[in-house]
């Protein structure tokens, strides 16, 4: 069965074809800058790249491009769309409704529209993506998996804000967390490295990228994450601050910055750019600090900072854990990031090796001593995997 | 020597009259309803109660009635004002200036004054009380001491906000934290009953009153609390929300909310006031839990969370403690809340002794097991005694 993986942006279309249940990826490739004058489009399958140009308006006229690349008559690996046996699609807000992955009707269409409400900035684009499946391939079974479902599982004591109850009840304002899918994945990769049933583990799960969060995870199930009602709350990101005193608004608005500016000021010029006024990137920063720039160490620092933070808070409300799992661009790569996190908290049980720790490698690895008490993983994160699992599933027994 | 200690807020004056060294409370009393059509006084002295009715427009009307009422002829302790050696008030913000307390002269005056944009709220208020004395008293030495001064060694790494870089040097906004003297005063009582050096310890403090705030003390220094810029970030208190995503503030706005009717909202009809619909006493929620009441016990379960996260959090960066306080209202006689905070929390070395946590008493004492890794300790604070030792030794010492 071959299965075609979405993750759709608001001028960016990623897909991977995979032949399933081998797991084996077919071809994979991007459409970029859609709505501008030149989109560009790379395919890279068995061996073999391919660009072209083209001007793409929206998501319709992206997946033709797709389509001309998966069936291109030299380097395409498709003879024909109707090879396709079904499409999956990252959908980042799920609201309360979806716990996990469903199959796609006209109903649930509807919802994430509905849920556009919550995540303005995503929603939109995910769903651009399934319509435009829709007007192509017509009947192609489609699934849908949420960002935000395996964080369904966090308790009310967890989920919802200090904020008058009504917030709740007339604007579902709570916590709702992101970045699920790769979460969960890393999650149940942990439990198997450990010998252990996917409920049988308590875990921190760092997924540490240009967006990062990080979840507790109890009996195999999400209990709390950094995330909150939207992906600005929690860790430090490249662009934006995470955890901050709401009041600063406020203040800022007597200052004379409105609301908007305010929004993208937070979203877009903070985080490790905003502290270091350099770059948003883990390694530039890294090479900054390592010439003496003092603004790039400082970045760094309370990148790490914040992250020990939240290790030892999850720590503090799963009466400690079997493992701590690193992930995420900088989660798998970020060698100095990973022992800066780790350092001085071995009275809490976490021993790094730094050995183990130094090792630069692509694969599930753990980098724990020998004496540590909690292990600690990296495991490189796989949404578009854990995406065509869930569609392959879904589509045969009509449930995961 | 006999000092006058002052905690003055916008409608409020609060004083107690010390006997130093001794530290023996001569009098104690408060001008209430400050600026409304009756202000009401009271003092308690020497085991009598004086009850006064004023129309007290302003701080210096009512310094007026708290003269009246320490130099009342049956029930006074006083005969003149003369007798008074030195006051000592309370100020909320000292911004990065003061690490201590420190002898008021024009130029502090001006800095407090200066301060009014960081804490529009306080300063005001607490500059009006000192302002009084000078007017009343001429030149009785006076002190102030600062809710953000012991906290003044918090370092880079964790009072920097993951704003640009340009909202600090501009602006200020930085964490500054609060609640210091109270901070302070049961780390100081907390290594005493401990035998140890007051920078030998390292401690979580959690007051737990009206507004709450906690505090990781490393080698008897602050480096790192629960409050940021303002006292509406961290935990959740009796109307401010704590903690939340910021973005929230955006999302509220798109629906209509303005900024100044957020503001209101987030710092007077929020935390558990805004979850259970109900109080914003922790008593009061305790009673209507006991008869059922889900939103009281959901409130006070959120409440519980949130400081079980934040210990978990300070364990994190100061890698184990040696022990926990808790002080404040809610903090020194909610055995019930303290329950609910420290449970499940024996594989990170804290066990409560559920009898030694339930005896009612206004003493200083360990509720810990006698396993616990972690000592925990019930502490009165008692920021007007830190006040007066602190005004005094300024007075007679020149420093602290």
């Amino acid at each position: 069965m071959k299965v075609l993986v979405f993750n759709c942006g608001s001028s960016s279309v990623k897909y991977q074809l995979y032949l399933m249940p081998d797991e084996k990826v077919i071809a994979k490739g991007a459409v970029q800058r859609i709505g501008e004058d030149l989109s560009e489009a790379i395919q890279s399958s068995n061996g073999s790249e391919l660009k072209l140009e083209e001007h793409d308006e929206n998501h319709d006229q992206a997946l033709e491009t797709i389509k001309k690349m998966l069936t291109h008559e030299e380097k395409g690996p498709l003879k024909s769309m109707k090879e396709i046996d079904a499409c999956g699609h990252r959908v980042v807000h799920g609201g309360e409704r979806f716990t996990g992955s469903i199959k796609i009707d006209a109903e649930i269409e509807d919802v994430i529209e509905e849920f556009i409400d919550l995540a303005p900035l995503h929603n939109p684009a995910n769903l651009a993506g399934i319509k435009a499946v829709d007007h192509m391939m017509g009947d192609v079974p489609q699934v849908a998996c949420f960002d935000t479902a395996f964080h369904q599982s966090i308790p009310k004591v967890a989920y919802l804000y200090a904020l008058p109850y009504e917030m709740y009840t007339d604007f579902k304002i709570r916590k709702y967390g992101f970045h699920g899918i790769s979460h969960r994945y890393v999650a149940r990769r942990a439990a198997k490295m450990m010998g252990k049933e996917k409920y049988g583990v308590n875990l921190i799960t760092c997924h540490l990228g240009s967006g990062s969060s990080i979840t507790a995870i109890k009996d195999g199930k999400s209990i709390d994450t950094s995330m909150g009602l939207t992906p600005l709350e929690g860790l430090v990101m490249g662009t934006r601050t995470g955890d901050v005193d709401a009041a600063i608004i406020f203040h800022l608005k007597r200052k004379g910055y409105s609301v908007v500016d305010q929004e993208k000021i937070f979203n877009k010029k903070s985080g490790l750019l905003g502290i270091s006024g350099i770059s948003n990137d883990v390694r530039d920063l890294e090479n900054h600090a390592a010439q003496g720039e003092k603004r790039a160490e400082l970045a760094l620092d309370i990148f790490a900072y914040k992250i020990k933070k939240y290790i030892g808070m999850y720590l503090g409300i799963l009466n400690g854990c079997d493992g701590i799992v690193f992930t995420g661009g900088i989660g798998e790569n970020g060698i100095i990031m990973r022992k800066r996190i780790l350092e001085d908290m071995e009275n809490l049980g976490i021993h790094l090796d730094n050995e183990k720790n130094s090792i630069k490698e692509n694969i599930e690895r753990e980098i724990h001593a020998d004496d540590s008490n909690i292990k600690v993983f990296v495991i490189p994160t796989n949404e578009e995997k854990a995406i065509a699992r869930d569609t392959f599933k879904i589509v045969t027994n009509g449930s995961i």
